[in-house]
């Protein structure tokens, strides 16, 4: 039986990755050698790493505006501790948006290196929207948000325009609908959301914000050296990295960004819709705040749990519980998620309510 | 034709860990859901993750000593860092051995933290050899070396004891030799050798010399967040996890350590014997030093370079090329490479002294 894949991240790629990384494996480039046992150095991986680059600054737009992308390890969660010890100066101070899990996550890492002043925080209301109408400090060395909360199902719709750097955590929304991408200075992904599979991480800088920090910075950590080293600064993630730029291809076949975004407007409206019509169910965050790739939503009676359950199951759907801190279920729609598995969650939230 | 795959790392890696898991990117253990969409809290994963760190400590024989394996991002280099910051006190000091590049990558990450005493370097001979009758400061926080110098093609045949932790980085030998492994405290090693493919790192830590630093420790790099999050306090990298699961499987089906020890003491005799043998060819490395994973030898005479190129690549035999800071030609016979390569190599050795 066909499967629909809602898990949250490492989540659903294009069949298409699958099957063209597996054949990679077994013969990489008609060259005889697995993609696995390849020198980084070789021609034949130095090309991917290149192409990948490109393709992320192109889908993005940024083409010529002084970015570089890199593909870097350690998750969005090395990247808490990059950021300060890149931009934070000595003495200086950070502005932080606190929206969620990982946004909390990355303060914890800043207040390691100095002041940083979290502007605004919806953690007392379970982080179930995002802040508004907050002041960012005129004197902070740079401003941090996350655009997509994964375990609470919030996206932001609007960033502040700031007279600083602007850092956004886009793990869990990139390459997934059109921004003015230029507002930011520094971009960053785990690649295992909208990109590829677990284990590289993307991040686009744009160059001139770097060197100002008056820090010394340890070498894996120093966004210069990693540009200079054209991402190759050590060994990079080979796999996930090939894997990575079938993907990007994929989305650029596709009709890129702007494409991928009309698709996964339907799937979201095509879902949420029936969240709020079901006199079953109940969306977790706030209306205005939720987000099209991880819709967060409860049973309005916990006693439908069990039938519930077993009918999504029964239906071939996997991954849809929700984030143990906020509950009921979460269906992540990220990209290559079909909109005919959305319509398979529709009819089994449907046909519960004919049951109970 | 078949290859000979003599890449330095990425490298050669068992025929079935290609197949097995080519077939895992296709449909991982009859879920119906590819290795690289499945969530790394799945169940299926979690086993791989928890299997994966148990036959790490089985195959270095480490069992009930108090040994805890993690598999980390960002390669040796970032352990270079997680060192000092997880075991030099403030205003202590850490000693040093300074046996090639990387091990001088390393010295590089440990001064940013604090005195770090080199008590004795091979720089000036171009790392030919490994430094002997040095002395480390009674008083340092730890020991650092470097088992095997992928470069230069020299490996430490002993290992000091002493009365501090001793950290190993054994990213180009590990799994290929027995050692005492429980003379070290912190053993680490990029996977992408003897292992499985780049993008993970297996660190190998005695928990009990955690926690004396005094030092405030970023999350993302203390050991001790990472033993209690079992491997997972960020997404890791899930498919490099499961190949080097593989790998290790297919060791302990081979016989474990001890069984490869002796294939790769065939084949590095097999080898060293030649170029010994053959006028036409001289090692790079002191001969006591010389590694069993990667020969480094030279042509005596240049101009029969582009005869023996041609040669060598005509037997299918690819990666051979030297490292640029020492030239000539380094075969890296990693844990996977059979010795019918050996053989091709040899005798293409042999097949170039009949021909000039």
């Amino acid at each position: 039986m066909k499967k629909h894949n809602y898990s949250a991240g490492p989540c659903i790629l294009p069949q298409e990755v699958f099957e063209k990384s597996a054949k990679a494996i077994l013969n990489f480039n008609d060259s005889g050698l697995s993609i696995l046992e390849i020198s980084h150095r070789s021609k034949d991986f130095v090309a991917v790493m290149d192409e990948a680059r490109d393709l992320a600054i192109e889908l993005l737009g940024l083409e010529g505006q002084g970015y570089k992308a890199l593909f870097l390890a350690g998750g969005a969660s090395l990247e808490f501790l990059m950021v300060p010890y890149n931009l934070m100066k000595e003495n200086g101070k950070a502005a932080y948006l606190d929206s969620g899990t990982w946004a909390s996550g990355a303060i914890k890492e800043a207040k390691f290196f100095g002041e940083t002043v979290v502007v605004a925080s919806s953690k007392e209301e379970n982080y179930n929207h995002i802040p508004k109408g907050y002041t960012v400090p005129a004197d902070a060395d740079y401003f941090h948000c996350t655009s997509n909360n994964t375990i609470f199902g919030t996206q932001m719709k609007e960033f502040p325009s700031l007279d600083m750097p602007i850092v956004c955590d886009m793990s869990s929304d990139i390459f997934s609908r059109v921004l003015d991408f230029s507002k930011f200075d520094i971009i960053y992904a785990g690649a295992q959301k909208n990109m590829g599979p677990a284990g590289t991480t993307l991040v686009i800088v744009k160059e001139e914000i770097l060197g100002k920090s008056g820090r010394t910075i340890p070498s894996i950590l120093d966004y210069e050296k990693h540009i200079k080293a054209e991402s190759m600064y050590n060994t990079p993630a080979v796999f996930p990295v090939y894997a990575s730029l079938l993907t990007l291809q994929w989305l650029k076949k596709l009709g890129g960004v702007a494409a991928v975004e009309k698709l996964n407007n339907e799937k979201a409206e095509l879902l949420y819709t029936e969240i709020d019509r079901n006199p079953l169910f109940k969306g977790a965050a706030a209306v205005e705040d939720r987000s099209n790739m991880n819709a967060t939503f409860l049973l309005n009676d916990a006693a439908h749990t069990d039938t519930f359950d077993t009918m999504w199951k029964a239906a071939g759907i996997s991954g849809l519980p929700g984030h143990r801190s906020v509950g009921g279920y979460r269906a992540s729609m990220y990209n290559a998620l079909p909109i005919e598995s959305v319509q398979v969650l529709v009819d089994v939230m449907k046909a519960l309510e004919t049951k109970v």
